[in-house]
């Protein structure tokens, strides 16, 4: 018998929810179609998405190129740090994620956290062999996954398709911090694909080398880590997976941080906006919880990581969203690499004079000791603090060293006045895996029953969810019903709401048809609507009926089943 | 003095609508990060495409992904012949598009049509050099336009990220021919990211190597190229530019179609379909005509195609929407390399009977001849024409040749009842290139003037393409109207409105701010407001301002701003 993964793609296939990209020449493991009413599926989970990041929270919106070039992945880490260790057969050459393949012989715990060495030792002590052929397996390597390709054709300029929508706000986080006009804090999204190279991709809809991601970044100040709504949600529950215990507990967002749970307000209102929004997409309560991440799962810069975790009848809890305090690390990488200045101000309410040692080169001796690098040591100077400063100063400037000798600079005390102090902001990041979120909402959506003896199927979507808003059906084909049914659905349509204009089969058919991809409301159109200019409105999850006046039907259709908050 | 071009993209980088992408690392040629502002301008634009197509037109919208296996790319025909001819700088190694260099020398035609022998004699004829060092350049080689990279790391399998949109409409056509019921007409479209690899870009955003597409493929009967509506666009008047005479000249689409300039009334259909759009996202009527291919631009396969072309005061005519009768070109290939059916069904009023001569093999000879490969011999004969058939008789299977000897078969005149005949679908594609229109409709709303003396800057976006819809304004930032206001933005944001809350600086200068970028509306909340409930809207064209109640704001942007048809 087919598991709910099974039969729910089944349906999806059918339906043109869900295809496997390419299949005409036999699919692409890891790839997949959205077909018509799963492309709009996902683009109203981006638009309700939308609507909280954007439209509530304030957070801009940018959209950069997936093509990226070598300089910026490799400040970011990527380049040498987003790998997987792969095993190969000795014998059919197939290739294996060797995490995956300890985590299926029963390890307990967080196999991707082991070293080539580790995962090797695990790999002999249980005896695993290749899944495909039982033959011996070679050593663990580990495979970068990023896709590669070369920007300009026979240029040899390397470049990558981006892992994460994530390192396009970060470079541009002077152009948004201009943007906001230098406040903070200030938040920026961007809803767009990344790529992951997988070495054997094996989950469905799960692991997929194509996804869409939904990514924030708020930037905030380090020593501000709140956030001015927090008062209002701070008695919010929330089901919790600390590490230090490992066990699902329940507990209030003030309470969480309060004991040091989770380690600030604003990480913490992140976490129960995200619950909110996964609530509102159609997340079952009671199936979501947030893990925090193990202290040998976390990134070292990462201060208190945590992932939405929603529960799957086949897959068991499923990361789908992480949350994370992810320090200064990503912008002091890309001050570092890039060497331009990505810092913030911090405001001071008045000017404050405040008095510093400054070292005072002698040009004269400088210009001829230094010639065209004299400028350069000059400004190294100026910048540093003459506290403590004497005898000879040995500079390094990028890579280059110089000698200073001791004659050619004082050291004197001024007073100056300063409006701030700069400093490198701090990233709280929720980050969205779309196609988990979108495979979870239809899981928990999907009840197969029976109805006079033949299964039925119903998928239980929000209305704002939904691809369909509204079946529109006259009741016989007929009688002018066609006519006045073609025109509720056109009137429908410019107001923007989507239907399926039907009229093969019975009613019930009609029903069932729509029942079964979510559509909330249908409408039908019977001889009566001639006479009154009213129609019958079913609605999908009571299966209750009411006349409602044609001219009702788009103000009707705007609360019900567009999704604003 | 900068040019059109460069005063607006100055504009659009201190605003916040276009930044050069990955700048801080010196920036990459033909990339481009769309700013908060930008991100929701192109995001409209997508979204008053999709009113016309997916909503007012019923076409379905499917989404793949960007990368693309081999196969699927050989098949249509971009491995061999996606490419540009590169020349490269015998001295200093740079590279060039040999087409451009020719035509910047002032070479009359369309030079991309010319060989690689033709180009190499151009550039000699005319002794162009390299434009960066002056040297001799080298001979023209073609080069694949197309980003290579491997699916699964190490696995040697070549894909490429997808040069247009319309490749995972034509693989999915069985799937979208079963979500249609089987009727025909209909139309499918994608919006998303198309890739090329171009040489050297350097004509801004007109020539991106990631850019967004948004295409339509209308799958037609070959013997039905009409449109159900045609007859009520048939007197709208247009503006084309024929092959056959090269001159801008204006006609009504029926004049055109009964005349022949326009090969048939489908695709007159799209044509005009198209000039609704752009008139409606903002492109200004007079700088929009329609530019037939010449025999020498036009792929081999196509029956007919058109260019929809916007005027810019920087680049002069600019090719925006491409518009063709691509015939069974696409479908047919992707039958052919894949060896699955992608046929349509042509049905009958009623069943007709047919009568044919079948060839009846005899399995009792055939299986001891072909043994294994019987049931393919068999299955080949059943499906020929037994029509003038006799002796013996040569089979090519998949390029195994059988021989049937004349004994082990029989001809036979049958009787058969059929429902309709199978056809492959021809196509009209109507493919829009979205940074091109997206520049063109900023160009076309950009006003530089003055006020007071000041320069002064009006972008006269269409309300459904401005990035924000209204300006809120709290006159002073004191006695409670900030309040008002905060809660005014926070109730148009909650019916999906994109606002801009500010109170900073005087109305006048928080009015030039709206204007410069688009905003259609300002709403000033003063003294009054908190008396009597009212607000001033300021409306950016005519600068006229009107008393509207607060509650009544909701309805008044949904009517005016939001971009249903």
């Amino acid at each position: 018998m087919a598991d709910v993964y099974d039969r729910l793609f089944m349906m999806c296939k059918r339906r043109g929810i869900v295809y496997p990209a390419f299949e005409i020449y036999g699919g692409t493991a890891g790839l997949f179609d959205f077909g018509p009413l799963g492309a709009e599926i996902k683009r109203n989970i981006q638009n309700l998405w939308r609507s909280f990041y954007v439209l509530r929270e304030g957070c801009a919106e940018i959209e950069c190129p997936a093509i990226t070039p070598f300089e910026v992945l490799k400040a970011s880490g990527h380049v040498d740090e987003f790998t997987d260790l792969l095993v190969k057969c000795q014998t059919c050459g197939s290739s294996f994620r060797a995490d995956h393949l300890v985590e299926e012989s029963g390890y307990e715990g967080a196999a991707d956290a082991l070293d080539a060495v580790a995962i090797d030792g695990e790999i002999a002590a249980r005896g695993i062999r290749c899944p495909e052929c039982k033959s011996e397996l070679g050593g663990a390597t580990p495979m970068n996954l990023m896709f590669s390709t070369e920007i300009g054709p026979g240029s040899g300029r390397r470049g990558f398709l981006r892992p994460e929508t994530a390192q396009g706000i970060f470079t541009n986080f002077g152009n948004l911090y201009r943007f906001f006009r230098e406040k903070m804090p200030f938040g920026c999204v961007q809803l767009g694909r990344g790529y992951r190279n997988e070495i054997s991709p094996r989950q469905g809809m799960l692991r997929m080398r194509e996804f869409g991601m939904m990514e924030a970044e708020i930037f905030v100040d380090p020593l501000e880590k709140t956030h001015p709504r927090f008062c209002e949600v701070k008695n919010e529950m929330i089901t919790l997976v600390p590490a230090s215990t490992g066990r699902e507990t329940g507990m209030t967002l003030g309470e969480a941080v309060s004991k040091g749970v989770i380690v600030n307000e604003a990480l913490a209102y992140f976490m129960n906006f995200t619950k909110e929004f996964l609530f509102a997409a159609g997340i079952k309560e009671g199936l979501l919880r947030f893990r925090q991440h193990l202290p040998t799962e976390m990134a070292h810069y990462a201060n208190d990581c945590w992932d939405a975790e929603i529960h799957s009848e086949r897959f068991g809890w499923v990361e789908c969203v992480g949350i994370a305090d992810r320090s200064a690390y990503d912008v002091e990488a890309h001050m570092k690499s890039s060497g331009c200045d990505l810092s913030a101000m911090r405001r001071y309410d008045e000017p404050r004079e405040i008095v510093r040692k400054r070292i005072i080169p002698d040009m004269k001796k400088m210009g001829p000791l230094f010639k065209g690098d004299a400028a350069k040591v000059k400004a190294t100077l100026d910048g540093m603090d003459g506290e403590g400063v004497c005898g000879d100063v040995e500079l390094d400037i990028d890579g280059k060293k110089y000698l200073v000798p001791s004659d050619s600079y004082r050291v004197e005390k001024v007073t100056e006045k300063t409006i701030g102090e700069r400093f490198v902001p701090h990233v709280i990041e929720p980050s969205y895996g779309l196609d988990r979120i979108f495979y979870m909402i239809m899981e928990h959506a999907f009840e197969e029953g029976e109805k006079e003896g033949e299964p039925y199927t119903v998928t239980h979507l929000k209305p704002s969810i939904a691809p369909i808003k509204a079946g529109v059906f006259p009741l016989v084909s007929k009688d002018g019903l066609p006519e006045l049914a073609f025109k509720i659905d056109r009137t429908l349509r410019s107001f923007g709401i989507q239907t399926c204009y039907d009229e093969s089969g019975t009613i019930g058919r009609r029903y069932a048809r729509m029942d079964e991809v979510g559509t909330p409301y249908c409408i039908t159109i019977d001889h009566k609507s001639l006479e009154d200019g009213t129609v019958t409105v079913r609605e999908r999850d009571t299966t209750g009926q009411e006349r409602v006046k044609i001219e009702e039907l788009p103000s009707f259709f705007s609360k019900n089943a567009l999704g604003f908050f």
